[in-house]
């Protein structure tokens, strides 16, 4: 089963920041700024290509209220999708980076000096 | 004036991919990838932070349309909101990077780096 299906069954655990019936916010554990979370719909969808409307209309409230919760409404963050091979998606169940905390660079550090968040 | 606004009447051109009523597709004058397309609302709205679902949900399609028909939903690509300050927004009119072209690194490649697109 899919890595990111078990943590939302709970059989593996993941540092929650919040969740509704729908989906689930958890802290990145190789984050790549001061704050790195991942928000994942609870239902299993691949990519981001495949997702409907709905769901959209449905995570993006969500995705902003744990931006604001964090405080991250004001100063800002960034939003990012890998969406498949090219993209760098490394767990094959949608998920959406927010990444703040810092001033980002653009288009972001790369791995090496990213070190510095770990 | 903002300046995408500005691009949405057709007073400063753009290397335009697609557009509809209500969106529009062009080239990011300054690539971080071999294709680097902005997706934008042709209504002013700020920050991915004070979008509404209703919009969300009809952009989700139009930015999957786009990643089909430049051939990347087969290859991936990574899309990418940059809101705010520290996310690093430099127009604040709301827009979606789509990036895609090649093998994308995580989180990214460093702007020096970049330069290899150009």
């Amino acid at each position: 089963m899919c890595i990111f299906c078990q943590i939302v069954k709970g059989e593996i655990p993941c540092n929650k920041v919040y969740e509704n019936d729908e989906f689930l916010a958890f802290h990145d554990i190789n984050p790549k700024a001061p704050i790195h979370i991942l928000v994942i719909p609870k239902e299993h969808v691949e990519k981001f290509q495949d997702t409907t409307p709905e769901m959209m209309a449905k995570i993006t409230p969500f995705i902003q209220e744990i931006a604001k919760t964090l405080e991250l409404d004001k100063r800002g963050y960034r939003l990012i999708v890998n969406n498949g091979d090219d993209g760098g998606q490394e767990v094959m169940h949608l998920h959406f980076h927010i990444l703040g905390g810092t001033k980002l660079t653009w288009p972001q550090l790369a791995p090496d000096e990213s070190k510095k968040y770990l």
